[in-house]
C-alpha cells in the first residue's frame, strides 16, 4: 500500500504525524504553526461540537460572540493573566497595506494604530470588559455565556491539533453572585466535559484539580481532565477554572445584592479544543490508522463492493442501495463507495486508515446467499452475516464497539497507572511512561525540583479516588493525598 | 414603557440602532468598530447557520477550516484581489508583549515578523495556496470546501451586523475542471442563497450579476441577491462569484486533464455573513420591534400567565406546562415565562420587542372557559381560541405567519420598484428610495456618472424578468436591458 504509517514501536511521534497526514485529518500551511484542517477532519471536529454544544446547551449555557481583538491594555489588567499570554501573542499594529514607490506591497507607516491590537489567546479581558455593562444587580446574575471560536497563541513548537499558533475552541465564561454557586459551576462543567470524553469520545479521563504552578493565569482553581495516551503520557484535554473575583476586579464588576450592597462578580470560564483531536487519534488508533468510536464516526459504516464486471458492479449496486436504505433507516450514518476507479483492496486499507467503524463488502457469492461480510476496525475481525436482519445486528455491533473501545483504553490506562513512592524509582521509571500516583507535599519548590530533574509535571490531584495522606517521595514532608505525576503533551 | 423605539418615520437609522440594542441581538465594543453578538442574536445567527449548512451539505459541500493569518505576499499575487483589500486590513506585525523598563506593557520590537500576516478579509489566497496541493490530476476535482470563519476589513464607518470591522460569515471555496462547472457552481449557490432568503428569511430578493465596477476583487463574474429594506434602500444580502482561472494562475494551481494535458483550474467562491441579521431585522420589524419569521425565530410561541396571586399563578402553571407539552410535541419551540418579577404588560412589550410570533396568554377566566389569548406578532392582532387543538391551530399559525410577512415585504418591495427612462425623473426621485429598474449603457462611465451625481448604484442585471432592449436613460446609447439602480447600505 501507498499510506503505510511509521509503526507505533518505532516512533510513535512519527506515527502520530503520518496518520493525521494520511487519514486526512490536518495538515500545516504555509503561516508558521497555523494548520489546515482538512472536510474529513473538520467533519469529526464538528460531531464533537454539536455533542458539546447540546451538553452546554442542557445546562443552561448560550452562544454569543465577542470581539477576536484585545486592547493591549486589556491584557494588561489582571497581572497573572498578562503575564501568562503576553509572551506568546499576535500584536496588530496597522489598518493598511500600500504600494511603495519602487512597487513593493508595504505595511502602511500612517496606518499606525494607536493602540496596538492582540489577536485574542482567550477572551476574560474582553469578555469582562462587556459584562461591565450587562451587569448592575442581582437580578442579572448568572450569565451563561459560551461562545465558539477561533484563538492564537505564538507558541514555538507546533504539532497538527497538540499545538498550533492558531486552534478552534469553545470557552465558556460566566458570572455569578456567590463564591459557591460559581465554584459550583467550574465543578459542573468539569463533569460536562469529563462525560463527553468517556461517553462519546470512549476516552477515560481522570478528573482532578491542577497545582497552584500549572493553573490558568488568572484562576483560583483550575479543574482538569487528564487523558493517558497510548505512550503513556498525558494530555490534558479540557480545563474548568475558578476565577474568583479577580476579573470582576480587573474590570470593576460589581453588583448590588439582596441587601442593597455592591459586591464583586464571581467568575469562571472553562474551554476545550482541537486539541480534542489529538486526543481522540492517540487514544485509540493502531498501525493501521485512525480508530474512531463510532459515536464521532463521519461515516459509521462503509459498504465495498466486490466485483469483476459492469454487469456485477450493477447488480451489487442495486442490493448495496437497499442496504444504504435499512440502515440509514436505523440512523446509521452509512456510504456506499461505488466508485469503479479504486480496487477493493485499496478501498479496505483507505477505510481502516480513516477509521470507518464497520465496512460491509458485499460480492456476488454474498448475492447467491444472501450474505454480506462484515468487519470491525476496532478488532480488525470478519465475518460473514446474513443480510436478513443486518440494520439491527449493525446498529448493536456499533454500540458494542463503542464499548469496547472504551473499555480497551481503560484496561490500558489502568494498567499503566503506578503507586510508587520512592523518588529513585520514580526517576527509574517515568521515562517509560505512565501515571504515578505519588505523594507531595504540596509546595511549588518540589513541584519544580521534580519537573526539573524529570521533566514530568504534576497533571493534577485526583478528585475521585483513594485520599489517604502520606509523606512526600522527595521531601518525606507530608502529603494530604496521592497526585498524577506523569510526562504530559 | 422604559424601551421604547424611535418610530421610523422619524428616523429609519436611528430606529435600526435602537432596535439592536434594545431587542438585545448586538452591541458595540471596546473595540473600535467590532461588534458583541448577544446571546438572542447569536441564537437567530444559529438557526441560520444551521439551515445554510444543511443546505450547502444537500448541495454536495463540506466544510473545512483554513488558517486566520494570510502572509502579505500572498494577498499581493492577484492584482486586482489586493487592490481591493490591501486598504483596510489588520496587519500583525509582532508576536510578544513585555513589560518596558519603565514599568509599561510594550510591544517587543524583537518579536518583528520577518513577513507581515494580514488577518483574512477573504480567504481566497490561504485556500488556493492549499489547493495547489490538493490538485494534481482531474480525479481530485473538483473540490467543494466551505468555512465557518470570522473575516476583518477595517471599515472606517460602522453598524451593527451591516458593516463592521469584524464579523461572521461563511465562505464557500470550489475548485473545478471546466469553466462550464465553475459558472454552473457559481449559479447553484446564488439559487441556495434566493432560496434561504426567500424560504426562510421570507426576505424577497432579486437574483442578479453585478456589473464591472461592483464585482468582487478578482471575479470574472459576481451574481448577487439583492434585497430591499423598509428604506426603500437596497442590501446586498450574499454574492457568488464566478473567479474564472485567476487565482489558479497567481498560486499556480493546475491539474492533468483526461488527455493528460495540463490546465489551470476553474474557481468560485460565495459567501453570506451576520449581515444577513441586518436584512433579516430591516425587512420585517416595526416601531414596537424585531419581528422574526417563525423558521428562525429562537423561540416560536411565548406562554404569559395573568394572576392576581400564588394560588392563581400555581394553577396557571399547571395548564401551561400542558400547553407546553403539547406545543412541543408538534415540534414548536415555546418558552413559558413564569417569571414573578415582571408584570405581565412588560412581558408584552418585551417579547413585541423580541419579536416572539405568537403570544399566548392564559388568565383565570380562560382556565374557567378552557379558552386562551393568541396574539400574533406580525399583525399585532389578538384572539380568543379554544384551549382543544391549540398545538395544531399554532402550528398552523406559524406557517401563515411565515408565508404573511414574506407577502407583506414582496407587496412593498414590488410597489416601490420603478421604470423609469429619463435621468432627470430618475434624480428627482431616487431620493425617496426604491428600486429603479433603467437602461443603462453597460460603461462604467455612465455608471460612475450616475453613482457620483445621485449616489445611487447598479444593484444588478438581473437574471429574470423582462429583457428588452432599450436606451441608456443618462446617454440614449443602446442598452441589452433594465438593471436595477438603488441607494444601498
Amino acid at each position: 500500500m501507498a499510506k503505510e504509517l511509521t509503526p507505533r514501536s518505532e516512533n510513535y511521534s512519527q506515527w502520530y504525524n503520518d496518520l493525521v497526514i494520511k487519514a486526512d485529518l490536518a495538515e500545516n500551511s504555509a503561516v508558521r504553526g497555523c494548520m489546515v484542517i482538512k472536510p474529513y477532519g473538520y467533519s469529526i471536529w464538528e460531531k464533537m461540537q454539536a455533542q458539546l454544544d447540546l451538553m452546554f446547551k442542557e445546562t443552561g449555557h448560550q452562544n454569543a460572540y465577542f470581539p477576536l481583538f484585545i486592547p493591549k491594555s486589556y491584557l494588561g489588567r489582571e497581572a497573572e493573566h498578562v503575564e501568562g499570554f503576553a509572551k506568546e501573542c499576535a500584536v496588530v499594529t496597522h489598518s493598511r497595506l500600500k504600494m511603495s514607490d519602487d512597487g513593493q506591497l508595504i505595511v502602511d507607516p500612517a496606518s499606525k494604530l494607536e493602540e496596538e491590537l492582540i489577536v485574542r489567546p482567550t477572551s476574560e479581558t474582553i469578555i469582562w470588559s462587556t459584562y461591565k455593562n450587562w451587569i448592575h444587580s442581582y437580578r442579572d446574575l448568572p450569565i451563561l455565556c459560551n461562545q465558539w471560536a477561533n484563538v492564537v497563541r505564538w507558541e514555538m513548537r507546533t504539532r497538527l491539533f497538540l499545538r498550533t499558533a492558531e486552534f478552534l475552541w469553545q470557552e465558556g465564561h460566566t458570572a455569578h453572585a456567590t463564591r459557591e454557586e460559581a465554584e459550583a459551576e467550574a465543578r459542573r462543567m468539569l463533569g460536562v466535559y469529563g462525560d463527553f470524553a468517556e461517553k462519546y469520545m470512549a476516552v477515560p479521563v481522570i478528573r482532578g484539580v491542577k497545582s497552584a504552578n500549572e493553573r490558568f493565569a488568572g484562576a483560583l482553581d483550575t479543574y482538569t481532565i487528564e487523558a493517558m495516551m497510548q505512550d503513556g503520557k498525558a494530555l490534558q484535554a479540557g480545563t474548568s477554572h475558578f476565577l474568583g473575583q479577580n476579573f470582576a476586579k480587573a474590570f470593576d464588576v460589581t453588583f448590588v445584592n439582596k441587601d442593597n450592597q455592591p459586591e464583586y462578580v464571581w467568575a469562571t470560564s472553562w474551554g476545550v479544543s482541537t486539541r480534542l483531536m489529538g486526543a481522540l487519534i492517540m487514544t485509540h488508533s493502531d498501525d493501521n490508522g485512525l480508530v474512531l468510536p463510532p459515536m464521532l464516526a463521519p461515516y459509521q459504516v462503509v459498504i465495498v463492493p466486490i466485483y469483476k464486471n459492469e454487469e456485477q458492479r450493477s447488480q451489487l449496486a442495486e442490493k448495496a442501495d437497499r442496504l444504504v436504505a435499512e440502515l440509514r433507516d436505523k440512523g446509521i450514518r452509512v456510504v456506499f463507495d461505488n466508485n469503479d476507479t479504486k480496487k477493493p483492496g485499496w478501498k479496505f486499507a483507505e477505510y481502516e486508515m480513516k477509521g470507518v467503524p464497520v465496512r460491509l463488502a458485499l460480492g456476488m457469492r454474498d448475492l447467491e446467499n444472501g450474505t454480506v461480510e462484515v468487519a470491525r476496525r476496532d478488532t480488525l475481525t470478519k465475518e460473514t452475516r446474513e443480510q436478513q436482519g443486518i440494520g439491527d445486528y449493525v446498529k448493536t455491533l456499533l454500540d458494542e464497539i463503542q464499548a469496547n473501545i472504551f473499555k480497551k483504553a481503560q484496561a490500558y490506562r489502568d494498567a499503566h497507572i503506578y503507586e510508587v513512592d520512592s523518588y529513585d524509582e520514580f526517576k527509574a521509571r517515568i521515562e517509560d511512561g505512565g501515571f504515578f500516583l505519588c505523594h507531595w507535599d504540596g509546595t511549588t519548590e518540589t513541584e519544580e525540583r521534580i519537573k526539573e530533574e524529570t521533566k514530568a509535571t504534576i497533571r493534577c490531584v485526583p478528585l475521585q479516588g483513594d485520599k489517604t495522606p502520606g509523606r512526600c517521595m522527595v521531601t518525606g514532608k507530608p502529603s494530604a493525598q496521592r497526585v498524577i505525576i506523569a510526562k504530559a503533551y
